[in-house]
């Protein structure tokens, strides 16, 4: 396996030995430019690529500056060893919408949870004639490791593991409070493989990221959606599910079960898989632990705690090492979890000056404001719609996945598909494309109602009454018609409306406003290609300048991860949970009238949104010309 | 049930109400004088009783002076509260062998490893929305109590038991190395009842005593063999026969076994016992952990561990509450075990100024010498010979048992029994008793050996040789010859010669004499009333001036008491265990001469015995003469 580190996008990959280069960017979800299909006659598909790009090189590269740089095909490379590889804008495809990577993904040290020594012991004699466990601590301590806890299943042979290795062995080491355990021995030296796992627990998806904790590079990865979903579709219907032990014991071996499977499927033996972080809402997180959670649902919310006792991911059923710990990202409050510590994590809002403001879009909608002196967030119920959830034909961002539409007024919609394959449904950017471009042709109203008179071909009464139809069943992967209910939009609308209510009222709160704002982070489950300016058209956004949003993806995924990858940022999780002050919308009257308000495309009050203002004026003053979003 | 305090002997006991003293002065192990068998009539067994006998009356009481004190009788006397009563030496048996009692039993402050708080929580508002593990936590903090860690199948439904129980809840906290564990909660306030275990773990006996974690009182004691003896009655044979997985797991299966049997009948629920503390030697300990103990056999002797990892009892198959956390005294070195270390706790060498030795008897003989600024142990393997096992009629100190012989040329062995019930076999301090007594009624010459001649009537030959019958098996309560054989009278010599030659080498070592001693403390599971002068004149103890020794019974059981009690005397158990130095005497040239030397009657060397020399003296002069001990 060969690492791939794609810039500007920040990502490392693993790529097996003599793979196509153009299939590696693909599968790190880059949407590369070919149009010839990979044959090398388009030549579309140009980057730059070393072995490693020096760093004043890459400034030049990011800035636009390519001279004297020998470009190739991504399609006619091979990978045979590490490399670096520079993606110009010109070579994805045009409407590529990843706006911002998270600026700083660098860790500084890796300093993971879990740690592999290999030592070399000198053997036991008359004059040294100390334990084992204590000859093991006394070397460790030399290299400044304090041990100290073992796992008893783990020593009970030590005596005899040491002797027949020779004294030659190799410890994993997993952190816990007051030091680190010793939880596995093994002869020789295993230090070359050391994995770990970072799980996003979210309401309708569960991520991993299977990484190696030596280089932090992400190994595998896989996401479904969460087994629980069966149940319920949010976390209230969840809870009320969970109300007995039986349905509580349900909904834990729903969660574990998500999370095998994808175990399943990051390709290496999960006895190798040694420590793991989560990181998800409250009440996520109190489900898969099988903690009662019925009081985060009832008026004053309690959640019954926020940071989880490290325990064996074995003891919840997780099928990993027996002794891999399970470390979960702390939570706030009941509907504040340890995914927004985590979002904020990757944001690191936390350590600057300036203030920001950082948007999670999930089944959930949290909303955290401040800076390195204070944090303030809240939480709204925003629904699975931005996960395909709900929504007539939704999906994951994933294979097949619309992830992007234009529409013609002539031919209808124009798409792109995650993998470039036949389109099987419409994951969350393509929904927030989708209504955008709904209104942009006046195809719905403000009120999200669908204009037949528009285009009478396409919309047409379903089984779930008016729909439009994206793509005819002959052109989809599945066979099956592709449409839009009016449904689904007004639950998209409504999801939107949560979230920008939230985000108002929380900068209310704090008497600012969004031009305070230095940064505004999106982080979300939709996708990493949301359009940016679609989503301001449609209301889900604030109206600031484009340049100001930084789009973070996975927040909770990377939290994790960093998390896994250093003791110092677990730390950091600690105390941005103490700094953060809740706020409870909940009991906020001003919440369902701003809720209200913004149930419209964009929102009743126009003047929040002057961009967008501009282009309903345009749309009113010429009902049938068709505007296209600059 | 009362609580009766017996002095001088510092021991308490509880008595059921009603119940008689008398009763209660003997099943605590006084063998009270009874001549008229408890009618009221001899008017033998006088003693002092208050409620609470003031320290200064005491003081007097202890000096002999009784003026103006108004004596009862035992018998006549009902306990209907608690008290505390002085019994004067008129009123037990003449050959009462208790020395003196462990100087300094008081632990001053009684600071349990597992305690409980009663907590009436304020209920959660929106204003104070805590989690409910916070809530708790803040309400500990009130009271300077650090809670660490929490069980998680502890807190699953604490939000509901919390609500259930009006905010009105018992906490059992369990303290861990950086603060408390909550183990269990309980609805209301259930802190009258707090109950630990703490248990010597002996090579051939397993002794448990329950504890009132309030008080520090004993509620009630079971003792028996360690069923492990059926694979083995030393530590090597044991190890020997755990060479493999499956001879492990018997062994461990078999400590659990014994432990579990002793917790069925100390009287309580099993649930209801939340902390436990062992003190056992290494082997032991390795064994009940299921931990390989092959490489304590092998040289250089060395044990996987000495400082076993905290762990649930549960985990080990223990029958107690789930998550009663088990505690393990450390210990040294292969052969020098937490046992000695709860040894050490309990004669409390370690604070004094003063340099004593401590020698413990049990199947294994240890020999510990210094004082407040250093410590020097070593151990040799002494049999079972003074907890009655490998011995004809050899038994454990319990009813039945006989505990002290005197022979009388005439008619034959007077004995007494634990319990004053007829004989089924003798205990370790019957046994020390016998093999004096036939010593200087010349039955046994200094090697040993039977002499048939001077009682043809009760030296006999048996299956196994040369024996002397100690109780016909008519006056047995077993109908069963109690006999001691020539065999059995070489094992207790070499025994004997073990336990002398390693403490003898031991002072060598430290170029110290008996003479540097200021305290010589005797521990050991043959039974409290060891006799001194007859274990001098057998050459097991050296010949000192008995009011240097101070027996304190077994130290083992009491040191794992003493921890159960106290924090800090947890903390003093780690410190005195790095400050022990290990003397390894089995690869220590000289042993083997000095145990050949020690194995006589005393001893070769009678200039190390002058007060034996003298009796030997009058022995050879007359060998018709019996000379009784002084």
């Amino acid at each position: 396996m060969h690492r791939v580190t794609l810039y500007p996008y920040y990502i490392s990959i693993s790529s097996e030995d003599g793979s196509c280069l153009m299939d590696a960017i693909v599968e790190a979800g880059i949407p590369i430019n070919a149009v010839c299909g990979g044959k090398g006659e388009c030549g579309k598909c140009k980057v730059y690529v070393k072995e490693s790009i020096p760093e004043s090189t890459l400034q030049s590269l990011l800035k636009g500056d390519y001279s004297n740089l020998e470009f190739q095909l991504t399609c006619q490379t091979t990978v045979d060893s590490n490399i670096e590889v520079f993606i110009p804008p010109a070579s994805v495809t045009e409407k590529m919408k990843v706006l911002t990577m998270c600026e700083d993904t660098d860790l500084g040290k890796i300093d993971p949870l879990l740690v592999k020594y290999h030592l070399e012991l000198p053997p036991p004699t008359l004059d040294d004639n100390i334990s084992d466990i204590e000859r093991i601590k006394r070397e460790l301590r030399n290299q400044n490791i304090k041990l100290s806890h073992v796992s008893l299943d783990r020593i009970q042979y030590l005596g005899k593991t040491l002797r027949d290795a020779n004294w030659d062995i190799t410890l994993s080491l997993s952190l816990r409070d007051s030091g680190y355990e010793l939880t596995e021995i093994e002869s020789g030296d295993t230090t070359v493989e050391n994995l770990g796992l970072a799980v996003d627990l979210g309401t309708t998806t569960i991520a991993a990221n299977l990484l190696d904790l030596n280089t932090g590079e992400v190994v595998s990865s896989a996401a479904d959606y969460n087994k629980q979903m069966i149940h319920g579709e949010d976390v209230l219907t969840r809870i009320d599910f969970s109300g007995d032990a039986k349905g509580l014991r349900t909904m834990q071996g729903l969660a574990v079960k998500t999370i095998n499977s994808l175990i399943g499927k990051l390709g290496k033996d999960p006895d190798k898989i040694r420590a793991m972080v989560i990181a998800g809402n409250t009440v996520m997180t109190h489900l898969l632990y099988g903690i009662y959670p019925r009081f985060i649902k009832l008026e004053p919310y309690i959640p019954v705690l926020n940071t989880m006792p490290l325990i064996y991911a074995k003891e919840l059923g997780i099928r990993i090492n027996n002794r891999a710990i399970l470390h979960s990202l702390p939570s706030r409050a009941g509907y504040v979890g340890g995914d927004i510590t985590a979002d904020i994590l990757a944001t690191r809002m936390y350590e600057k000056s300036e203030i920001s403001i950082m948007i999670d879009v999930g089944t959930n909608g949290e909303v955290v404001v401040g800076n390195k002196d204070w944090l303030v967030g809240c939480a709204c119920s925003a629904g699975p719609a931005f996960e395909g959830g709900e929504v007539e034909s939704g999906m994951r961002a994933t294979t097949g996945a619309i992830e992007q539409i234009d529409i013609n007024p002539g031919s209808g919609p124009d798409y792109k598909t995650i993998g470039n394959v036949a389109p099987v449904g419409i994951c969350g950017s393509g929904l927030i494309d989708l209504l955008a471009e709904l209104f942009t042709h006046n195809l719905i109203d403000r009120k999200g109602n669908l204009q037949q008179e528009v285009d009478p071909r396409r919309i047409r009464k379903g089984n779930e009454g008016a729909e439009y139809v994206v793509v005819e069943k002959s052109a989809t992967g599945n066979s099956t018609d592709i449409v839009i209910t009016e449904i689904d939009i007004q639950s998209i609308i409504r999801s939107k409306a949560a979230v920008y209510a939230a985000t108002a009222l929380l900068l209310r709160t704090v008497n600012m406003d969004f031009d305070d704002m230095d940064k505004i982070y999106i982080a979300g489950g939709f996708g990493n290609y949301i359009d940016l300016r679609k989503a301001i058209l449609l209301g889900l956004l604030p109206d600031m300048s484009v340049d100001k949003f930084v789009f973070i993806g996975n927040g909770s995924l990377t939290g994790a991860k960093t998390v896994l990858l250093s003791r110092d940022m677990k730390e950091q999780a600690a105390d941005i949970n103490k700094k953060l002050t809740y706020v409870e919308l909940s009991v906020n009257k001003d919440f369902f009238d701003e809720f209200s308000s913004a149930s419209f495309i964009p929102h009743t009050d126009l003047e929040q949104f002057p961009s967008v203002k501009k282009i309903i004026t345009v749309l009113k003053e010429n009902c049938n010309t068709v505007i296209n979003v600059p």
